[in-house]
């Protein structure tokens, strides 16, 4: 018995023909995650990649996810020429995603905006948490500013805000609300920003400050924070005292996060809403 | 007279030396920017590129970014090889950096969020503006929820709430505020989402369904929305009516968008807070 097999193939003791495919699982809308992992030469991965498309088109398949680990960058090109695009990057892998269907890709859009914080920590004798840093754009010019950082990923905007200050100055704070946020766009090339202004109450009040980005950190009376040059000429020193002044001399009402299931898949989340006051929505 | 020279170098009549070198611009952190757009060999692409960063490591500089349109993916090995990592990906482009000095890098963070926007718009009659969708996890369903949708690249949260609103229904709406946001992690894959509650004021009430994503627009009574059983079992839907009724019944106050200059680079951006009532702060 002589079957014609093609090198992707292979022929079992009953003489079925199996094809060997991509190592891939299944998503929730439908397509396919293939998570590649171990090296490969690029002509072998362009046979499995033909065989697992054909496989999939058959199946009804939509997205083909193809996650490159940077090691594995010799098959980026291959994947590209078989008609995959980039989706997004991060330092250590590439996605890489192909559209199976004649219809219109619903394919879910790339992370857009980087997300920061800075926190307000005043304490009982009014004053403002500051630092100094030893880069960017304020390093060697004494300019006092409050602590932040970029939210990591996966991490919950109250959180960000609580361990920045905590890194940067040793104090421990509890989050209160977010006052204010600011979008802004072309911060990195054609990328934007969303920036969370909090506002936090400190537990504890001897500072030791980070060695690696912090030059100086200090507790300043609020005069003396608004008497400096750059909150005078500069709109976002400003609006950050005034809006720390707004919370702690006339209660002004910003956000604060509630628990929340996630109406699609059940996992939980936090909802930002105004909870002070008679409007507040009342959750049951 | 005879001058040893490598491909990339070029010898003058006056015997000069001139080193071939990447086109690059400086950006203003004291690093390159390489936008390639000819099409190249992997080779020269190597002569070029070492050429370039001892030049550039001569010169002081710190970030060297090369940004890849798909077409050039034959160049993605060879600059991976020579040390460079992945920043971001769009579907059309590849954008690598390498950082030169012995110094901790400070490349800015990679886009970690997606945004997006849903609209809640009330007219005089108590009817909330409603949609289904012909896809994703309400197609068939009969569920009527509030028209979404992603913030564009470079696009402002409030423009991006009307334009959807009108793009689904052909409702034109004014902006009022933001009522809520919500943060939710691995939307897709590690990436997260943040998604803003915005009510809108409508100033038109006929509605012209949009084909592409729309089965179906309507007006819907609140208590109708109240009464579908999704709005029972799911928290964002029940969130989304609480918020609404809030704001309509009671005045509760969300955040609106003022016009601020930003600190770093005089570019304008918007700075969402809360500008209802005593406690507003008076910005002048």
């Amino acid at each position: 018995m002589s079957i014609s097999v093609n090198s992707s193939d292979r022929v079992c003791e009953n003489g079925i023909q199996h094809v060997e495919l991509l190592p891939a699982t299944n998503d929730v809308h439908g397509g396919v995650i293939v998570d590649m992992k171990d090296a490969m030469d690029a002509q072998h991965f362009l046979t499995l990649l033909r065989a697992s498309i054909s496989q999939w088109r058959r199946e009804g398949k939509k997205g083909v996810w193809i996650k490159l680990p940077i090691e594995l960058v010799n098959l980026v090109e291959t994947a590209v020429k078989e008609g995959f695009r980039y989706h997004h990057a991060e330092p250590h892998y590439l996605m890489l995603v192909y559209w199976i269907p004649e219809t219109t890709n619903t394919l879910p859009a790339n992370a857009s905006h980087r997300v920061s914080v800075g926190a307000i920590v005043v304490n009982d004798k009014k004053e403002m948490l500051v630092v100094q840093e030893k880069s960017g754009r304020f390093q060697g010019t004494g300019v006092w500013k409050i602590p932040t950082g970029v939210v990591d990923e996966g991490e919950d905007i109250f959180k960000a805000a609580v361990r920045e200050v905590k890194e940067e100055t040793g104090i421990d704070a509890e989050f209160l609300e977010v006052l204010a946020f600011r979008q802004s766009h072309k911060s990195f090339f054609e990328k934007s920003d969303l920036s969370f202004v909090c506002m936090l109450h400190p537990q504890t009040f001897d500072i030791e400050k980070q060695e690696l980005e912090i030059e100086a950190a200090k507790w300043m009376p609020l005069e003396e924070y608004a008497a400096q040059p750059v909150t005078q000429t500069h709109a976002l020193f400003k609006y950050i005292l005034e809006l720390g002044l707004a919370k702690l001399d006339r209660d002004y009402a910003g956000f604060s996060p509630l628990h929340i299931t996630s109406v699609f898949d059940d996992k939980l989340s936090f909802l930002y809403l105004n909870r002070a006051g008679d409007a507040v929505p009342k959750f049951s």
